[in-house]
């Protein structure tokens, strides 16, 4: 779980030296002239929110968690004219990649003169020469009309690499910074090659942007594609409650995305409010049993005659490594895949007490994470990118580009690597799926 | 396959009885008044298309085949202040069920002056009393935001029900007109319902809508939900695509509905023209051997580095049944989702030859089914309610409104369920998809 | 009124000559292979589809009308080695140019092999040299992904050019087939460019394609962009609704386009059916009087609380001509537009008779034409563009591309630019209109 | 300008007693049992973020102003089983309206047993009786399907009525608790009634819930279909764009909703990243002149041939007041719409330097308010009326739920109306703007 007393040390970003050269933007440095200032060197953004906390705290001389402010700073660490740029997407889809990839061309290449930017094909593997993937030269000209696409311009891909051999090769290539847009593995890898840089004394700036549709990149409140998945999973859901209310006993399943947290699920259950069982990897549930999914379920179509579920792809997991199914050697699919094991185990369950229901599954699948991004999180990437560039320029590295209370922060790559997030089941949106669903907080035999 | 030279017997429609009643429409009877005309009881549309056959047909005094043209008509046979009609919805669900619904109630009620409108729940189980499912009252108010929701506002289910207890019932409920909207079963069951109608000398008028998303009712241009279907197949296909191109020899599986014919999956892949390959159960074709799918599939990706394949659910049933597969005892669901057998099929194969390759499965499901219709279908769907109405009416009973080169027809029940209508690979739009795809017109080894 | 009945010399097309050539398209020419076949040369699609009406013309020994059906032919009139194709989009923007574009482009260089192929820019002033416009070189390529966009990837414009110069430039060019997408204004340019073709004895085929979102050529069923535009206005009628219920006496006003024809506010009317009003051109209507659009309108609030009119721009022109607000001189603007015309003459009449209302009044304008292609047309927009290079290839000259009962045919740029189509009041169209709506046939004080 | 160090009593609200009854939420006071707990008395928001500000304050023992946070609380004051709800709509449209009355009646009826709910109809009009308009009895299967739906369920209105009556009506009807959805007028009519409740010494909760398209409600991060707002406004966006690419010199031009303040004119032209001039209220601009619009434009033209404009329909009002056309005596709405204003005075422009443009105007007007909530503004809805359902059973009375760092806040009314929000052009989100339109901070001749 996130730690909101953070240390001094755990929030410090590192940086790649003395920043000497004047920033182009023509920013302003003080309030009333209706130019927007550059950020002030030790501009933070505080953890905690509640104010007793933050008293006591303080009284108490306690450090008070804060992380670096994101944003354009008044003196900044490259020269644009003998600047190089790159930047590399890794991991699986989310929408919203290639707006972070125009933005960032942009914000280089117009706002501060950055000519030199170069695009890493497929991932971490476009830096290891074996594959012949030659970086593509970035202009706002290839990029001008990428944002309406879902996907990556770049191409991507998931597996480590060798990270000398990309430092090696951002080396030979005189990279200056080197922006990587991934979520969790990218990090890791960026954090990798950040200290690989730092091995050698090199001064090429490595900055993350966090890009994960699960939303589970700790200490940073929302990634971009999460609220475009949740949108396409709304959709979803409408379905499902359409074919569960058009049919006696009609049951609607849907599946989304969600390795290791409900983020998708949660929000989408709120999107489109039809939903009666939210189930995700955070909240342990049962299926059998008298507190368990099914008489719940049962319950629910006795009294309105139809229910909809949502399913994280990750919930329930403990669920199948149980299970009867485990013994059918060949169902190795069923085992792994708790959507079609739900449906099966529902259909088992009313067939066994002789009630006939119509069940109804849905897995979107790539659709929630394939689609152009939608106008949130379009504006979102913009905001990303941005700060992206305004860090690597100002010699930030080893950083990862946040938000927390709605600031953009700079948290360091090493923190943001610490853990993953979670939905809290205790924290207010949880409360709201639990109100908004009317499903029981546990739903598990003691 | 249609036959286009009918007899006069084959299109002839029944009649419940002489007209007597004037239609209280208020339409014209000649042209030039800016007030659209009765339609003339001997209004045709001629099968043929192609001047030289019809010229022969005439000049060899051969029966010119023609639908009776559907429509408003002079006359009427029941008098609207004392008839009472019924709806029911059968079957899977489709875009604009509701709409039919809304525009034969409105059509019925302020046109007509019908205003004794039942709505029948849950398909033809609804006339069974045992389910205790009473018909709801429809009226304006209760229709009038229906059009705008997917689904059936009525319910729907599947299954036969005794004819004979459903005309019981319609007798006991005075029912004067019966509106059937469904597919290939539901007419089946309009047609035996009319005909123990005529057994028992009653005057109702039974009168059929077709709705199949499969679009698989003989004599019926096109069948309601088809095109919203179709467009929302064709997200999947984008985000198929997108996903192709976003990582190494990529490739894109969408399954889309289609039990016994391709026109979702062909007119989806022409929606969104990034198909490679489309795969319809009217176009035998192997996986294996010089001629197979994988050698095509696999060149496409040694050439272009990615692909997409969108595959109709009832393709390919002949090499589920002989497959490897079908060894494998527990391995029900898989055998007989074509979709999943293509994905681990095309997965081995790729294996089996030692070439990487990124394979993404997109199964919208209920997704194309369950969405409210779009404009297109919404349109066509109040011309058929509007017809549909017409036709009771006017006495017309037996049939099923249909469409035949843009004009609405009425085509007897017994007729268009003689058999079911496939996309003939012959035709205009399959000579479309190949060139716009690129695919061979055989991929079979022969 | 497009009339049936058209003689042998109004239906003829013209050739460049003999069809020496095979086709590389590899059908066949016998049914019953799983292959398409070859276009006939004699296939033809009869105008008239009434039974009687055909037998009766047959018997007579009159010409039955047939327009030549489109299609691949076996044999072709030029090599695709050494034949250069251009394509020029002019005037306003319609939902599909790009898609017709790409499918030509696909279409010419994939299935027949011609590799030279020219985008004129901005119409037919590209074709003007003084205006340096260069031709872009059109390779798959440079349109793989133009389909997902609106407008015109070459750019369009409007107004005449000189007939002779762009004559000229074709020669110079080299250009063997010329591929004009266009409308009314922009056929009569193909039609005059082939007129100076054949007076010079050129063999360049010049083949139309009808884009106009007004759906308003003759003799062509159904012009590409409708579809989308209709889609489109149907949301501002959901919102319009939307507004009007949500305050007493509320009022939605949508303005939609349709210069000289009411096909988009009629479709948009079916497609979202809470429209009121619908006020076309074709249909002259009052605003006062005993049977004017006012007092209907005033009975609609009082009997429901809320009322929804669409009007086509082009509709009521006559009362723009007459009105009071022609005297006020310095209103050019609002004499013109139709909607803020009728938006400022119903709060006018509100106010004289003292009854509050809420008028809320949108102009979607551009936004019904400038989005992408829906599903629907950008399968139009396939079959129009390969019917549209097979035309060319096979030496069809000053035809336009058309549709007639559903199948796709080849009509003499002369026939199509014979007249206008209009919506006719008389024609089931808007027959269901009225029916669906409610509004009277005729709102004229007689 | 909001004023994060405001005093106690700026921040203090008002409770209607002490709170004695359980509340039946069932929550859990400890943290650890994945059980959400009540929120503490004492909860708050912090106002400021800045670690070395909130020290600073912290150190010099100045109140370190903080907001009430929302949420349930364990002890509640009301007692549901005798307790009578009400709500009520006003002003403008926006999305989420039914969302956020949906998820009150489904909180009180549900959660808290809440069973007597009355919906106001048509705004603060509905409490008079002399409208006649009966307050409808709201209940889940009432209400159950409207959050699919733009608009307002209950009807809305504008304008002020007699706050003595308004009160006499809850009274009457044994209202204990009102909740206000609206926006600044809204607001006043609340804290107005919440006023005259505490004169008569009533026990009735007055909770509001901030409703403003354009986002302008003080002390309240965001309010409710905003996003959706600016999320179709950047669709017209795209349409601009595609007709400004489409025509030699195209400009578009883009008007959207936004009285007093430009978020949604910002937050479109993030999400839709192709405009050059975002024009509001908050950024005063000169047309003419070295440093005006104008200049600019013309270079953008010549540099790239195309440009967008989005004005927000308040900008640029100083314009209009001294503009020449207030000569033109009956141009009275020319001179209010600020859009037509514009696009006239581009074109007078362009046509006085020679120079060809062809200029496209888009006004979506009510498109951008009466569509229904998109997936993020649903969530948000559901959240706020959960809020303010929990304020009000609690004896919260005189506040606005409004949310300050992503978190749900109680917002004295009177603070909420003490000024306006509006955009500042030096904060994040302007500097944004101005980086990714590349557009001049400052257009002004000085």
């Amino acid at each position: 779980m996130e730690n909101l007393n953070l240390s001094e040390k755990d929030l410090t970003v590192s940086r790649l030296g003395d920043t000497r050269i004047d920033s182009p933007l023509g920013l302003s440095t003080h309030y009333g002239d209706l130019i927007a200032n550059y950020i002030e060197e030790n501009a933070s953004v505080t953890l905690l929110q509640d104010r007793d906390e933050i008293i006591r705290c303080v009284k108490n001389k306690k450090f008070l968690a804060a992380f670096v402010q994101a944003g354009p700073r008044k003196k900044i660490f490259f020269d644009p004219k003998h600047t190089t740029a790159a930047i590399v997407t890794c991991g699986g889809l989310s929408p919203g990649i290639n707006n972070v990839i125009r933005a960032s061309v942009m914000e280089l290449y117009y706002r501060y003169g950055v000519k030199a930017i170069w695009g890493i094909q497929y991932g971490f593997r476009g830096f290891n020469p074996t594959h012949g993937l030659e970086p593509k030269k970035l202009t706002p000209e290839i990029v001008k009309g990428i944002h309406e696409l879902g996907g990556s311009f770049l191409g991507s891909s998931r597996g480590p690499q060798d990270i000398g051999e990309i430092v090696d090769r951002l080396e030979q290539m005189k990279v200056d910074m080197l922006f990587a847009i991934g979520g969790d593995g990218t990090l890791h890898g960026a954090e990798a090659i950040h200290r690989e840089v730092m091995k050698r004394n090199l001064k090429i700036a490595i900055v993350g942007v966090p890009k994960t549709i699960d939303n589970d990149i700790a200490y940073v409140e929302k990634t971009f594609g999460l609220e475009t998945a949740f949108s396409v999973a709304a959709e979803a859901i409408r379905s499902a409650h359409t074919e569960a209310i058009g049919a006696p006993n009609g049951i609607g399943i849907v599946k989304v995305m969600g390795r290791y947290s409900g983020f998708i699920a949660a929000n989408a259950a709120l999107a489109l409010n039809e939903v009666n069982f939210v189930l995700v990897p955070e909240v342990p549930f049962d299926l059998e049993g008298p507190k368990g999914l099914f008489p719940h379920l049962k319950k629910r179509l006795q009294d309105k005659g139809h229910a909809v579920i949502i399913i994280a792809e990750g919930a329930g997991q403990e669920l199948l490594q149980s299970d009867v199914m485990q013994r059918d050697k060949s169902g190795n699919l069923k085992l792994k895949d708790v959507g079609l094991f739900l449906k099966q185990a529902i259909a088992a369950y009313f067939k066994s007490i002789q009630m006939d229901v119509n069940l109804k599954y849905i897995d979107p699948s790539y659709l929630v994470r394939a689609v152009a991004a939608n106008a949130h999180d379009a504006i979102y990437c913009v905001q990303l990118a941005q700060n992206a560039v305004h860090a690597g320029m100002a010699g930030f590295t080893g950083v990862v580009v946040g938000r927390w209370n709605n600031q953009f922060t700079l948290v360091p790559l090493k923190l943001a690597i610490s853990e993953r997030k979670f939905l809290n089941p205790e924290d207010p949106l949880w409360l709201t799926v639990i109100e908004a669903t009317g499903q029981p907080f546990k739903m598990i035999n003691e």
